[in-house]
């Protein structure tokens, strides 16, 4: 089936300690977000993204993009003011039947496993949501209070949360809600059921400048393994 | 007030992929382990430490401790089948009226200041269990179902968990039970509240290769700030 990647890249580089957005920080010398492009082109050559930009970060992802050489798959947009927003946004350019991956921009080790693991739960089951479970003890604060939760049953979500187009399209055609975090959480509140699939531990979400570090040294593990 | 740090330090370098039990691997050329006791011992003059090994460690525990010329300021004692049983073996040790420190032999990268923090507030509301707030979405699984819940309620539990005495010793008298995962439940099971604090994201748990690498990052930043 066709395949969109919707790819949601709105961060600053404020966390960071940089001026730069993060999502194009150099990793080895390339723009993070061009590790996560090309990772998803690579994975299907019917795949289209969808690449959704701060309007003042659109010319930047233009140069990328023509760089690249990749001016016919990878679309440009403007985000909007929240992630429901942006993804909207994005999912306005999809009219065809597909699956569709709904990306971090800055989750830029996703791996081609993860992602066909996401499109096959996807296509049998409707929805694919990767998540791992976490090391650490995990507490819920309340109200002052606090209360020990069990770790084995939490999971750590990440993307590309994947789902069957017509599951998400109408599902993004509700009001905003605050609730909205992740498309899981917009999926669930149209009515339908989410379905996770075990996803990876590497594939990290570059927020603190340490994550860059870290970033290269997994990316190197990929590259000779 | 008198202080100990009970460390505990039981893994296997399974999930290293080394045959060195992962306590004892190298960092910057020192054991994890060396940096952690020191940093113990350098916060508080008066503090002493109950280093709690496997069997099959205490000689490599006792070389490492003699090479520091800590004898006096480290006591080693072994170890028992869960969690539980080695910090009951450890705090066995424990007489006097004290503030105590329950610390991950492998949280290597704990700082003075984080130390200083948790033994302020476990003197003043009686425990300090330091947590951060996850950076990603949760979700809770049972039955195959999985809910949403809401990240800016749930913390991620570290060490050192610091109480003073006089709660601590008389909760680890009870029987044991699975659910006592960490020093946090098994005071909640003797019928006592505990208090978070501010812990530290960079108070890492030395689980996985990648995590060293990411340790000496951390660590050549504390050294050169």
């Amino acid at each position: 089936m066709k395949k969109f990647a919707v790819i949601v890249a709105g961060g600053s580089g404020q966390r960071m300690g940089s001026d730069i957005p993060k999502q194009f920080l150099l990793l080895k010398g390339k723009p993070l977000l061009q590790y996560t492009l090309q990772t998803f082109l690579k994975t299907y050559s019917d795949l289209q993204i969808i690449l959704v930009l701060p309007h003042a970060d659109i010319e930047t992802g233009e140069e990328m993009v023509c760089k690249m050489n990749m001016e016919k798959r990878v679309q440009i947009t403007t985000g909007g003011a929240t992630r429901f927003h942006s993804v909207q946004n994005g999912l306005n350019e999809i009219r065809e039947r597909s699956i569709i991956f709904v990306h971090d921009g800055v989750r830029c080790l996703v791996t081609e496993q993860l992602i066909a693991d996401c499109y096959q739960q996807a296509l049998e089951k409707g929805s694919a949501i990767p998540a791992v479970t976490p090391t650490d003890s995990l507490r819920v604060e309340q109200d002052g209070d606090s209360q020990t939760i069990d770790r084995n049953k939490v999971r750590i979500i990440q993307t590309p949360q994947t789902f069957i187009s017509g599951i998400l399209l109408p599902a993004f055609n509700q009001q905003y809600q605050p609730s909205f975090t992740d498309e899981a959480t917009v999926v669930e509140a149209a009515g339908n059921k989410v379905h996770l699939i075990d996803g990876d531990y590497d594939n990290l979400k570059i927020t603190r400048p340490i994550d860059l570090v870290i970033a290269e040294k997994i990316l190197e593990a990929q590259l000779t393994s």
